[in-house]
């Protein structure tokens, strides 16, 4: 299920291209959801239709138009927990007096997460009243009543050897992977890790084989410590890409300087096929059709965990470079960040966290395709989740409501044109879907994939990758058989 | 797990008789939650504190009022889907016309709980937008932005062969168990029914052994079909007990005539012995002090599906009757009624479904102990749930925020009075707990349990059942080995 470029059919996503009818809409500055320009969020109005007042109907309406300024980050303040320079040498005098607990590689990409505030409002590692509102309503209540989406608990997990160091302490000091310490946890709370009933609300199955559950919850303490987050220097990883690991707060300064009116954030861990450039570059010409003077698309690619057979982060980063290079995507209305969340294959409950995610960096657009977030079963043969779910779920999530969906349309490639084209259910047959797996077997063969799928500079990096992997395990077995 | 009567520890609970001090904080009507003369609901503020502005903290503190006044079903209108005497001919007519599915008993079961209001707004089997939103929010936005709760998937299985016969037809006619024609679903939709999924999601684990997914769901079909349910007549079971089968209407009638100003329900599954009446008589006198003048207790056994070896409803009601005859409970001040629901034994996602129906049924209160709809792990050795989540989630759970939730104090049996009463931490030796297990085996050996611990004429109850199980097997085996 590596380099999944999936391109597979949503035969009910039409989109007719209805310009004046949609620049009619856009008077008010505001859109409506249920214009035909667009795909149909199947499911964004809601489910029970109760008879109500027209104060009540107007107000349904409302609810259903598109925002069309920028987005206010959940919880009304972007959350920045990163100490001021000035009182870091005393918290980490003070941090290093403190019962310590280490970090994996996967909880330091959480504090990375949290502290810049794609999580916001959450200010720490979750404690139990913030873990079961995740666990069961993929949202917390705020104060004032309101939701926002919260769908992946976000939980540092301890043993009980470091339980019984913490002791009655109220704060502990987190150490970094590499023996630094990091962070300061403050007033926590320690309570049960209940790993199977946490896979099993997360995932909606326990089967063997799920790789954040294997590499990273199967190996983790019996325990939860949450509490507020105070870390000691801004997160660096020093791997050249650091560069790229745009805060939300950075990256509303950047819309801002670019003067963007609109912005459509583009979720992958995948290299960009003409396919993805196509749809990205569609939907902005759609976002100025509708009116949108300057839409700037957020091409936004996961780096913290993924599973092993993913296209590494360095490998990605410089595919994307060489299509922004080729021209393929406009470098002046794109802007390549590196999103630092881990990766939990959790389909239609982490889709929420990758859409939320982006509100809080600025994005008022989100765009979703077939399956997000998914992968195969592991241990059946058939998707472990329903590839219309993910969208589903996503438009009618707590706390989504101002984000404004945009599902994919499936992009194929197009034998009779010899390049990537929208999928054309009456004549399927010209449409050649590559998969992953097929894309991968190009890459590894050294065979070249239909032209125009992807842009040559783009796919000779892939290439390269897998011929140096190829290489390495060629070495290893000669090291092996020694 | 049979006659699961649980009096363990909560020592977090205290409950402070601060009459005076209650009585200054019911001045408008209304009672503060955070009083420190309730159990304290230990999560019912919200998590995540965001400084606001006086005015959002005004809203706040409003938002965590109990309302005294009787409460609105969900949605503002109660569900009655049970079709007028004068249409029923016709509607029969229609009904054996369509392409006809099969009610389980528990089918069944649901379409009594449907079509009476006690999940208003829902009006038939869920849709997969209802089922989606159940699934992973636990709750339904309406169209006016608000939130019901709504934890359980309602849901009707079907295999293929049905799918089959139904074709494109948009309503089928539901057949009962003994073979009437008894409903009609309109409008329908049949999508997939991915039983891992809706297991993991709803009971946290895919353990085998869960009571309602071995009898209910494993042999059910692959497909659900939803839709709008229209009921031809209503609901009985000829049984001798379809008086105690109240419908949330007549409850609210009951509530009414009886000029109820609190109404606080009790649900259960299993007898009532003296700790539980002494808890339902604690917490009257409790709302009597707060300045109701006249609380209602809805005594409110469930009446669907049980596991087998729950104590079954007819022994139950028979039992509960013997507490009422006895004075145990006052029969002024109590109204006994069928609860009609299947029993998922799913804990925190299920409490929330059992207090949601009450909201419907008009009880404004309502009362909530340890390890709620819980049971023991069915592979491992310990409970299925955290014996706090269930209370913990349903202080939270969205949708809920109208309904008064009283969490349980512990009793049990004080052998210095000879009485239950409740638990004293500070005397800790001088309490028995009896379990479910031990109760039985008092019974089933025809042993008596401590004084004071059951009404005589109730225990006698459970005794004469012990027994004719008894001899029920001893004849089985006689047959078995003739």
């Amino acid at each position: 299920m590596s380099l999944t470029i999936k391109l597979q059919l949503h035969s009910h996503l039409n989109i007719n291209n209805k310009t004046n009818h949609a620049n009619k809409l856009i008077k008010n500055n505001t859109l409506f959801y249920n214009t035909k320009f667009l795909p149909k969020p199947i499911f964004h109005n809601n489910p029970i239709i109760i008879t109500k007042s027209k104060k009540v109907k107007r107000r349904m309406q409302e609810s259903f138009m598109i925002k069309s300024s920028l987005i206010e980050p959940d919880g009304g303040v972007l959350v920045d927990l990163v100490v001021p320079e000035n009182e870091r040498d005393s918290k980490v005098v003070e941090a290093k007096s403190l019962p310590n607990v280490k970090l994996t590689k996967v909880d330091y990409e959480w504090v990375h997460v949290i502290c810049e505030g794609w999580a916001s409002p959450l200010k720490g590692f979750m404690r139990e009243n913030e873990y079961l509102q995740s666990l069961h309503f993929n949202s917390f209540r705020l104060n004032d009543g309101s939701f926002v989406n919260m769908s992946l608990p976000i939980v540092l997990a301890i043993d009980d050897e470091t339980k019984g160091r913490i002791g009655s302490s109220s704060n502990v000091g987190l150490i970094g992977p590499d023996g630094d310490c990091v962070a300061i946890l403050r007033s926590i709370e320690i309570y049960k890790h209940n790993k199977e009933e946490r896979i099993a609300r997360t995932w909606g199955t326990t089967a063997p084989g799920l790789p954040y559950v294997e590499e990273v919850i199967a190996p983790s303490g019996n325990w939860l410590i949450g509490g507020d987050l105070e870390v000691l220097k801004p997160i660096k990883y020093n791997d050249g890409l650091d560069n790229y690991r745009l805060s939300p707060k950075q990256l509303r300064e950047e819309f801002d300087r670019r003067k963007a009116d609109a912005v459509f954030a583009f979720q992958l861990r995948n290299p960009v096929h003409n396919g993805h450039a196509l749809l990205m570059n569609d939907t902005r010409q759609r976002l100025l059709d509708m009116g949108y003077k300057n839409p700037i698309l957020l091409l936004h690619p996961l780096g913290g965990f993924t599973k092993v057979d993913d296209v590494p982060l360095d490998v990605r980063m410089e595919q994307h470079s060489k299509v922004l290079e080729d021209g393929v995507l406009d470098p002046e209305t794109t802007i390549v960040a590196i999103f630092p969340s881990p990766m939990h294959y959790a389909g239609p409950t982490e889709v929420q966290w990758h859409a939320k995610a982006r509100i809080n960096a600025g994005a008022n657009f989100y765009i979703v395709g077939r399956d997000p977030a998914g992968m195969g079963h592991p241990t059946e043969k058939r998707d472990l989740y329903d590839p219309d779910h993910g969208k589903k779920v996503l438009s009618m999530a707590p706390g989504l409501e101002k984000l404004n969906i945009l599902p994919f349309r499936v992009a194929a490639y197009d034998t009779k044109v010899s390049k990537m084209a929208f999928f054309d259910p009456s004549r399927s047959k010209d449409f050649l879907f590559i998969s992953g797996t097929k894309m991968r077997s190009y890459a590894k063969s050294g065979e070249n994939p239909p032209e125009g799928f992807m842009c040559p500079s783009g796919w000779k990096v892939l290439v390269n990758y897998y011929e140096s992997l190829q290489t390495e395990e060629a070495s290893q077995q000669a090291v092996l058989s020694a």
